[in-house]
């Protein structure tokens, strides 16, 4: 009883609302609810363990499709469909080689390296010429004369001194989107980078690359960490080095792919959508249970539990498992495409893509007077760790919601200290991913779309 | 210009002081610093690789003390010292067994089991007993009467529902402090229990049994989780069931340990004294790198940053590595002691010992206005994720000054969701810890350690 008269002295003095306090015993439900008894975590297993590597085109893909299409009707979905598009379909192909070729006659261990996504191959005989290190495209400029028939290598560090690291991925990633042609039309035959990362280990992190229709597609490659400064003091100090590359990887032609969505209509507005989802696909060199597994099963958590509690929105809450955000985002496309032809409403989209760790919030995207509104919310998410509301966003795929029809987007903004160290990298494994912090992800989501499915925006 | 027009502009908004805005430039030079050049994984890598486990007592305690010594020297130290202190000296011995002996003629495995820390031995031939497993004190009290003869199995899983996993402990742990003598006096041969812990693995979880002095001493030990389940169920299942035990754990006398301590005196006060530190010891299973390494090189890693910026506190900083915090306290009673026969005036004393996760703010135990001075703070820490001062409370190490001479005391408070899966378990290695988090923790520290020094308390 005592308890009782606390916690309302407490709501009082936080200046709850009667709305607010209903609103905050309903969310304690649903947090229980995936605390107690989540399938996340075990979603994951099964996709990362049985399901692995998807990226788009695939045999994973279509796997992942089946698993999504499973999981969310074992979630309880009033009905899951798929929906057509196509899909790049890149391969990496066996056998990728990085060496350090010199006069000297030490031995050199091979290279980490690892093609980046959309990347051209070497051919078989792969690439051999002289490595120019730079640090910038400013360094690349200046030093074009340089540059013709070798290798340019961005060696780039991560900026350690932010504390949010995706400012730090932001700041460094033009290197591998632009690199290889900003170097191709200085006359560069391959581009190597340092990888976008801080990890302790060496693996390389691919990534899409996105070649200039004006320059020459060459061969692009990222390197470990450990890797990429073993070469950097090679170059600096053996005239006599070549860099041998061989890649192996192909373009094939578009295939199909489907973004996978289940349902649960809305008792009141049910042609209103309330969007929630991760993307399906994954790069090739791991299980990508951070990117994106964890969005996936915690987006379907959302319905879960809305399911497990006999709980129906007010709005029709989508689940939507995007095709293809890796390498050209075609399903996020579709699904924007479909909504603006078929004129659909809808009042929110969010995003989980940034790893399935301890959340501290969300980015948000949408007019002045619905971002207040939803930071109106803010003590009620506080209670599970959520107070950061301040960085101005959403996810790659409910972007394109946002820019045909202006839809208010967000995206969970996990701690971030951990994913770029397996971001992209065949470390990103379901072991990576701790089970109670996938859950409390997937219990901020429930909280927030609980919220806006309330009281609209 | 636009960015530092910006930046006056939002911390107006924030209605920082003038002073604020100093004391915010000087906090991003120490945080970039410690993000930059830190010591403390490396300190960390070289404590658990090359020290281990440092029980108080073992060989390892002793190499510990010279790490400590080693490490504070290399930060910087004006001074570096130890203060003895007698210390127990509690030993597991090798080959602990659990087994489940019954008439099916079923393989069954071994258990995996751990003695509990200061618990006696079954002796060589060990303990065979039927099982009584109860959920809680209130059953075991309801079926007294079954109790003789037999192995008492607590088995309370941790609330998943606790968003802040130090609550499941807390509710959890009286079972493995009390459990054993409760049991005891019911004529219970021994006990064992479910570790205290959410893991997803089957690592058993030592930690302290606290023995009454009413009761006979009972081996203790704890199951890893798998291992907790499986006997619960066998012993439903199989009437024919015994449990044989073997834990040939001894406690010798009581031996020679040191807290390690490096100051920088302070240029205004010297003889104010701020407290920054961890524990030396860790349990004999593990690594103890998040309990309580990570304590440790964050601490000292506050010291470093100030010497390597050329900074100088106002008041004389004392980084103290505590003896022997898991089974007995003695260094910090030591330390308390001495400061109080000194008559020293401490001004805050702070501790790490929550893991090296990443950071979200302090637990602070003083009077109000001394807690609504650090408060008034928040804006200045809230950039480094350091948002939550709403838990009352210090580490155990500082609870000793702050008991003896009032000593205002806090604790940082790192996300709490995977310190339980490691806690006290051969898990708690090294690897289990990253890099940043760690850092990150170390920046918080210092910052608040910054603040206090400047503006007393």
């Amino acid at each position: 009883m005592k308890k009782h008269l606390l916690f309302l002295l407490a709501c009082t003095t936080a200046q709850f609302t009667f709305a607010q306090q209903n609103d905050s015993v309903a969310i304690r439900r649903i947090a229980n609810e995936i605390l107690s008894n989540s399938y996340a975590y075990e979603d994951l297993r099964v996709l990362t363990k049985k399901v692995g590597a998807r990226l788009a085109g695939s045999q994973g893909m279509v796997k992942a499709e089946k698993w999504g299409v499973a999981a969310l009707k074992a979630a309880g979905a009033d009905s899951v469909y798929m929906q057509e598009c196509m899909v790049p379909h890149w391969v990496r192909g066996t056998k990728e080689e990085g060496k350090i070729l010199s006069n000297r006659r030490d031995f050199v261990p091979p290279l980490n390296i690892a093609a980046l996504g959309n990347s051209v191959g070497t051919g078989a005989k792969g690439v051999t010429a002289q490595v120019i290190e730079v640090k910038s495209f400013e360094e690349l400029d200046k030093r074009k004369e340089e540059v013709k028939g070798k290798i340019v290598f961005y060696n780039y560090p991560f900026i350690d001194t932010h504390v949010k690291t995706f400012n730090s991925y932001g700041d460094a990633v033009k290197y591998r989107g632009q690199g290889a042609s900003r170097a191709a039309k200085y006359g560069a035959v391959a581009v190597v980078i340092r990888s976008m990362s801080h990890s302790t280990d060496n693996h390389p992190h691919t990534g899409s690359v996105n070649y200039a229709e004006d320059a020459p597609k060459i061969p692009a490659a990222a390197l470990g960490l450990k890797d990429a400064d073993r070469l950097s003091k090679r170059v600096a100090s053996d005239p006599s080095m070549k860099l041998y590359l061989r890649t192996n990887c192909v373009k094939l032609p578009d295939t199909i792919g489907h973004n996978v969505i289940g349902i649960i209509r809305g008792s009141e507005f049910p042609d209103q959508y309330i969007t929630v989802g991760g993307h399906l696909d994954s790069w090739d060199l791991a299980e990508g249970a951070h990117d994106d597994g964890a969005g996936l099963v915690q987006s379907i958590e959302v319905l879960r539990a809305y399911k497990a509690l006999g709980m129906q929105p007010k709005r029709t809450l989508r689940v939507v498992l995007f095709a293809n955000e890796e390498n050209g985002a075609r399903g996020a496309a579709k699904y924007a495409d479909e909504a603006k032809a078929k004129n659909e409403k809808h009042v929110f989209a969010l995003e989980s893509d940034a790893g399935g760790f301890t959340p501290r919030g969300f980015m948000l995207e949408m007019e002045a007077e619905k971002r207040a509104k939803i930071l109106s919310w803010k003590p009620l998410l506080l209670p599970y760790g959520l107070y950061d509301f301040d960085e101005v966003g959403g996810g790659v795929d409910v972007g394109f919601l946002h820019r045909a029809l202006g839809t208010p987007m967000g995206e969970l903004s996990p701690d971030s200290q951990r994913y770029f160290d397996v971001h992209h990298a065949a470390s990103d494994v379901f072991e990576a991913v701790n089970k109670r912090e996938l859950e409390l992800g997937a219990v901020g989501m429930a909280a927030l779309l609980y919220l806006v499915d309330q009281y609209g925006l």
